[in-house]
């Protein structure tokens, strides 16, 4: 039989993970996947003395790329930049590629998928969003017959560990970051995970695969977890709701709306329960409805679970692209609307010294709000949550508030 | 292009539901399969006057056996006497049969998956678990590279239902049962799904594809629902509790044991919080740790979603098999061992004239357990969880203990 040739590409945490599992589970993959299989050669520009797969090394990307055994490749190097250039190599060669690369996905997905299927071969990305969670090719394959109107998701760890933190233990913020880079969760310069953009690339990964147009970062609205205080936190779990840093893309009426932003959870909902460095992606299709997929987003061993089952469909799929996993170039974003044309319920919190008052004038602006108590409420303050309005409106009427109070903080509903 | 003919074999709620799924989103299911498809013929021995698709209906299960153009054939008859006989035919002649017969998935699956292969063509069940949830496709494809270790799912929506009204609700079993009835969760003989056998033909379906031999139904210790109360019902919720119908597959170091009766699950579990008609399935596996999988586990929107999944992937696969959608038959359950020699923590309920000399019988027998405090407790009972240990141990204990008491109730934990 006929020993189908992988190479991989950048031999880091996920890199070394994939080499890792794939040695381990090498019997049952070989016969899940009715295929004998081999990695021929990992390529790192570092030394590993004493690795057991020292024989395989190679520094010299060209090793891979003109060696016409391989077949299938993993890019476990990330960014956009060598990255891109080798995917791209690669493909035009015939040789699929599968990653683990969310900002080259989000940033060139339907220029790379395009170019594997010009050549007959695939590019995937299991692996990009979720960790170890099935959710790409759940969605593309198994949810290939509906429509699909929205995805709510909780696509970041390190910020689902901070306002667990901050939830359960009552601790601000700065506190919880740091016990995050004390425990590996959150790098030294945490700004792609708190500020949204790490969940932003995943979303778009996401949207774009739902809807069937590329989704690029820079259309979608984020901003990430750096505001949100322990008195938010407090206020809002009074009200029977979890904060959250929610991905969220929605097919409405006027178009797509795209957004990464802390919201409020109801409890009712299962992803105000995904605690920790956990992650869950809802996705709601208009027969199927509600689905969730759940597990750990990240980490090296669950990452690696996506990457081989990638190399095995691609080893499975060598002579054939997958029809499914396929979204159209956008060349503007006149598809997409304003988020603040989007009708959504806000948490507001203000401040005055004449709350009385407030009262009066909150309710002569949204009409019927819901006001929170809260335990040990300071005198000055208020919070509240608005009736479902169209974002720019609600923004007005804060405006015209904030004439009168501060307006502390507002929070999205989910 | 070759337009893929498709036939339906049953036109009762599934059956309809998948008819009207695929004419609904044609034109999405055609773009994202890359083919033309469409549905020849519907067979069914009754009547449809008035239906929009009168002119495909036939009464003559040959009109489909025969027809050469026919390559997938969507069996929604139910049970394993017409639909086994249909089936076999079909896969015979190489034609692809997609289903959400669980019993005769569960029952002949892996004769009908043989058979398939054999014959160049596929036998697939994504809807036979689960519903519309993506689970089968997942866990064979997705989680492929990893070695499953455990799987604990939520596998039928009507008990479910009623558990869920027990605890919120405080209703009893008989109560909760005929509001499911009245609501057409439940059907009038509701043992199917009380007793447990529904889940039981669910979980004997995963954990063939999980652990690559059939698991046949005889092979599960299967109890239901009857038996549980509001008493119980109440005493585990102070202690942290949601008492589900689970169904259980894993690998301990003894064999293979499966069981589907009512368990305590803790509230940090996801499943604690799966409530009503929808159901969820953990998978622990060995790379990915536990992922979970959230969705309507049944209903004709949601069922047929998974239907047209496997429509469209059976049409994409006409001339190639799936080689990882399949396990050996096992003729003898050898490597599977009784679930009484598993150890676990089970919660019992005593009743008894003398609670004090009780408690310290309890604590001999047992060690340390935690006794469970409830609101208005009457004094003559106790309630408590014991340690893991191997359930024959724990029988033996029981046994001695109830030469002093009445043993009530005995749940176990998850």
């Amino acid at each position: 039989m006929k020993v189908s040739q992988i190479a991989v590409i950048g031999f880091g945490v996920v890199g070394s993970g994939t080499v890792e599992l794939f040695y381990k589970n090498k019997d049952l993959i070989e016969k899940r996947s009715g295929r004998k299989m081999d990695i021929k050669r990992i390529c790192d520009l570092r030394d590993f003395p004493g690795s057991p797969f020292a024989e395989k090394f190679t520094k010299n990307f060209n090793d891979i790329l003109n060696d016409p055994e391989i077949t299938v490749a993993a890019e476990m190097i990330g960014g956009k930049t060598l990255a891109y250039e080798y995917t791209k190599k690669l493909l035009s060669r015939g040789v699929s590629v599968v990653t683990s690369n969310k900002e080259l996905v989000a940033c060139h997905g339907a220029e790379l998928i395009k170019l594997a299927k010009s050549n007959g071969c695939n590019y995937f990305f299991e692996a990009s969003v979720g960790g170890g969670i099935p959710i790409i090719r759940p969605l593309h394959q198994c949810l290939a017959a509906n429509r699909i109107e929205r995805i709510a998701g909780i696509l970041n760890g390190t910020t689902n560990y901070i306002l667990t933190k901050m939830i359960y233990d009552q601790v601000s913020f700065e506190q919880a970051l740091a016990d995050a880079q004390r425990l590996g969760y959150a790098e030294s310069d945490p700004s792609a995970d708190i500020d949204g953009e790490d969940a932003c690339r995943k979303l778009c990964i996401l949207g774009s695969l739902a809807f069937g147009k590329h989704i690029y970062p820079e259309y979608v609205h984020c901003s990430g977890i750096r505001n949100i205080t322990l008195d938010d936190v407090e206020y809002v779990a009074n009200a029977g709701y979890a904060v959250k840093l929610i991905g969220l893309i929605e097919k409405t009426e006027k178009g797509i709306v795209a957004t990464v932003c802390p919201r409020l959870v109801p409890i009712s909902n299962p992803l105000s329960g995904v605690n920790d460095v956990y992650n869950a992606i809802m996705i709601r299709g208009d027969s199927v409805g509600d689905t969730l997929f759940y597990g750990r987003g990240a980490g090296k061993q669950a990452t690696a679970s996506a990457v081989v089952a990638d190399i095995i469909d691609a080893v499975k799929h060598e002579n054939a692209d997958i029809a499914s996993l396929t979204w159209e170039d956008s060349t503007d974003r006149s598809f997409m609307v304003p988020y603040k044309s989007a009708d959504v319920r806000v948490y507001v919190r203000v401040r005055s010294d004449d709350v009385d008052s407030l009262k009066g004038l909150i309710t002569a602006l949204f009409g019927y709000v819901d006001f929170i108590p809260r335990k040990m409420r300071t005198e000055r303050e208020l919070a509240f949550i608005t009736p479902s309005i169209e974002e720019y409106q609600i923004d007005k009427k804060l405006a015209l508030l904030s004439e009168h109070a501060d307006v502390m903080r507002k929070i999205r509903l989910l």
